[in-house]
């Protein structure tokens, strides 16, 4: 089945200890689209203005990515951002964003969208994920991203509040959790987040992983472990471009399924920031992730428990 | 088989978000020989003043630890060690450190500690480590944990390039791993440690787990999910002991033993934070383990690759 993404489209300018981007494709919205591709066809709701490069267009459409939601702004200019990578990746710094036309987003879902039902409202307003939540007639399975944004201000997080009680799954990063739950306990973090609608909670511990919480237990999702990363922006969204591309794919809303949609996001994750912006995406394939979802398998394994502690 | 551990026996002052400790036993051998104690029987080598309580030495003479190695200095003051953990507990802070009796120590093993085959060499001063060593007739497996203070200083840092050389099991933190090798790439930081000479890496994430590096490849070891954490004091030397214990219990140091015992350790550090200073160790059994390490298993295990990605 195919899968709807609601977000941003970019232009990035990125610094990594291992190099420099300028210029270059970037965006939630690009990113999920991406790496949802090799699962399934994706259709993609966002805005650019018409600066925005005709090559970025190409590309995505070449990956199977529906457009009819792209809105282009007449003389308006691209979502911009630039930022800088410490040495210790986790460490990243905005050095500017420009929201530009995406001040202005009105997400509106072409009609043949709107029977759509595996959708993905990566982080943008929560007023605009509960608008387009109302545009789709028969959603199955609801993923959503937020911000500290969001969730630090009062009103926002009331409305977010509202978006997380509709949908089916929530991911958060480590920090996000904490900030929204008040908790510091993550399982117990993500109890809270449950009780408020939600199937399952999926915290994301970058390179070190996500983990799932369920009504049917805890799973862990190691972060295949890489030789080498040279940019992480955009991690998060290929995790969720995965998990959502591979669940619509096979239509296994299951615990096993999200489980083995978990894998798959860690998988394409791993891709992702193997090369700066979504290069690494442009030429992945179903057989290159086939292979590292069973190196993950082989490097995970635990064996059965000896009767060893006496 | 017997496991030797030669470390800092000390008492802690300990401040968390949930709760404080006061006079408590700590140290790096304490940690790892009551976390080893469900596995096997636990020889250690130690230093403590007069002044250390009897109840502590009664305490891990209950749990199977041969004290013959722990010297007591008349009038001497025991190794003490304050600090504070901020509400994320990855950040710690230490508010005093007094070597005291630790400055001088000066391991002996006794006569039947030597032919003991599983040694591990807690963080001490290096040149420390390669007397202890020299004293072992036939080692069989030795792991080797270290800190940022020998790394750092060049005179140390050469000695523990010596030690390093000898042993068979390296565990750093990534933090440390990447200092002694000066290379942020986790995978490529462990290969250049193998190359000095020791069968496997194992490096600590702290609540993200720990992956070992051998020739025979990676093994991506899931930190339990825990409901809560009280004190992250000793959590890496709780993993060793589970880990040593635990290999040399089962006397298999084969990958696929060392894979079993870095789950076992996984396992028995997630009970050493449930509680303050070893006060969950105490009372850990063979029993608990195993029914934690079959959690463990039940929420990492990866279902095999479907024939998903188009």
């Amino acid at each position: 089945m195919t899968v709807l993404v609601v977000g941003s489209v970019g232009i990035d300018d990125v610094q990594t200890p291992f190099g420099t981007a300028q210029g270059v494709l970037g965006g939630a919205a690009s990113y999920f689209a991406l790496a949802a591709s090799p699962f399934t066809d994706v259709q993609l709701v966002g805005i650019v203005g018409d600066d925005f490069p005709r090559e970025h267009v190409d590309l995505l459409r070449a990956h199977r990515v529906d457009l009819a939601g792209l809105q282009t702004v007449p003389g308006g200019a691209t979502f911009r951002w630039a930022g800088k990578y410490e040495f210790d990746l986790n460490v990243a710094h905005t050095l500017d964003t420009r929201l530009n036309v995406f001040t202005d987003f009105q997400p509106r879902l072409p009609e043949h969208f709107r029977d759509t039902e595996f959708v993905y409202l990566a982080n943008i307003q929560p007023g605009l994920q509960l608008d387009v939540l109302s545009q789709i007639h028969h959603p199955r399975f609801v993923g959503l991203d937020s911000m500290n944004f969001w969730i630090g201000n009062p009103e926002t997080r009331a409305t977010l509040s509202q978006v997380i009680a509709r949908v089916n799954a929530v991911f958060m990063n480590d920090a996000e959790i904490r900030q929204y739950t008040g908790t510091y306990h993550l399982l117990e973090a993500a109890r809270q987040v449950l009780s408020e609608g939600p199937d399952v909670v999926l915290i994301k511990k970058g390179e070190h992983g996500a983990v799932a919480v369920s009504e049917a237990g805890v799973f862990v999702a190691a972060a295949f472990p890489l030789e080498a990363v040279k940019d992480p922006t955009g991690a998060g969204d290929s995790f969720a471009g995965g998990f959502m591309g591979s669940l619509a794919q096979s239509g296994d809303t299951s615990w096993a399924g999200i489980r083995r949609a978990m894998a798959y996001g860690s998988v394409v994750a791993s891709f992702a920031v193997e090369d700066f912006s979504v290069d690494r995406l442009r030429t992945l394939d179903g057989g290159q992730i086939a292979e590292r979802y069973q190196l993950l398998r082989e490097c995970t394994v635990l064996e059965p428990h000896q009767a060893a502690a006496a």
